[in-house]
């Protein structure tokens, strides 16, 4: 028995999220259902670093299976991609040590949110990007992503309905970057709560419109009430962009 | 009565084409229908520079329409993209000349076509490159283009089940630029036949990875027989970008 990582791409439009649920589809019943079919009738789970909601979408997310077949580590990939939907791609795979696992062993992620920025909507983009042709002040934006930096209760920044306990989190890099007619905000932290991250991005929003003071930040952490915070950003503006089971260092975040 | 020339832009992913078909999704009948819906049901017809197939995406598309209602022309964009689904945005709107017609008017076309040349396919971009990760010889396709430009007999690079009579177009320009993990092949040209296009871009293809001498176009050409030519590229690659109703001059074109 031999233990697999993978990392996957995937569009997040056509899926109902990443976990299994009745009836949806959803990432992780797609890819189990082709590792069941390559083990002859054998249920196969997966387990991946987290959950993606519907409509998220992921660029470098992890996956662990183990398998008993004699497939040769580098030919893995060709072998899930050809039975793969073309909504999930398999980017690397390798052979595991027997106790990795995706989701206990990780240290960081990075998480990016894309919003086109441009005077008009684009056809081709509005599955991958939030659409907000507001003036935004940017420097105001960077100084409120500061206070979010370090170590927090971030229970304003998490969906009101959660059952985790700890909301306590820490933020290691917030990075704000215009490319062309797209901002692109990416998160690097140490976990993210249900909806953290499009929380956030709503917030600094608020903030990049004049809604909300940068300084707010700090009364919006304080408080612990998730009214405080700004709105939900939508799904498809999300991606799960890295996954690290290395302690997290500045240079190791890679362009997308 | 005033007629109206708009520029649109459209995913074709969802779209059985542009032009009406019973039962189908298509470009026109979604904004006919919206049309419809602003003129207290009466039926307006929309003219346009010509059909795009299905999955066949448009930046650039021009259709007119006439129109009784007193909306100043600087509201009719918002207007109708209010009520468009989201796959297609109206990008400008002007007041025509009466007798100005989306078809009959025009004086050249240019469309582009994206592959996709990484090592990996991308899901982002499944819908809109064709997805070709072998070695091309660019020298040698750019050569096979200078055979194709100016003034001839397309019959071997049009679909055989077309019903026009007169094969003879003019190709004014055709550009191959590499940018990032994308090769956009541009043509320039009066007017294009049924799959011309992609039947370029196909044996273009069949050019770059050495299955063609670049000299077989002009055999190609004067044997007119489809079967000579390259496959045809998929749908989903090839994009309408611009519709001229003025003489094309090679600086007219922009970037996309």
């Amino acid at each position: 028995m031999n233990r697999y990582k993978c990392t996957i791409s995937y569009d997040g439009t056509q899926f109902s999220g990443y976990q299994i649920q009745p009836n949806k589809r959803t990432v992780q019943s797609e890819f189990e259902r082709v590792l069941q079919g390559m083990h002859k009738g054998e249920h196969v789970k997966i387990v991946a670093s987290g959950r993606t909601d519907a409509t998220v979408h992921a660029t470098g997310q992890v996956v662990h299976f183990d398998s008993y077949l004699l497939i040769p580590v580098d030919k893995w990939k060709r072998a899930l991609n050809s039975m793969l939907p073309d909504d999930i791609r398999v980017r690397t795979v390798e052979l595991a040590k027997p106790d990795f696992h995706a989701r206990f062993d990780v240290k960081a992620k990075e998480y990016r949110y894309r919003l086109l920025i441009s005077n008009d909507p684009c056809v081709f983009k509005r599955h991958y990007t939030h659409y907000y042709p507001y003036p935004l002040n940017l420097s105001a934006m960077r100084e409120a992503a500061k206070y979010l930096l370090g170590t927090h209760d971030f229970t304003s920044f998490c969906a009101s309905n959660t059952e985790v306990q700890d909301k306590v989190r820490t933020i290691y890099d917030i990075a704000i970057d215009r490319h062309n007619d797209e901002l692109v905000i990416s998160f690097v932290g140490n976990g993210f709560l249900y909806n953290m991250v499009r929380i956030l991005v709503g917030t600094l929003l608020e903030v990049g419109n004049g809604q909300k003071e940068p300084v707010s930040i700090k009364s919006i952490l304080s408080g612990k009430d998730r009214t405080l915070a700004g709105k939900t950003a939508p799904g498809y503006g999300l991606y799960l962009s890295q996954v690290f089971y290395e302690e997290w260092k500045k240079e190791e975040s890679k362009k997308m």
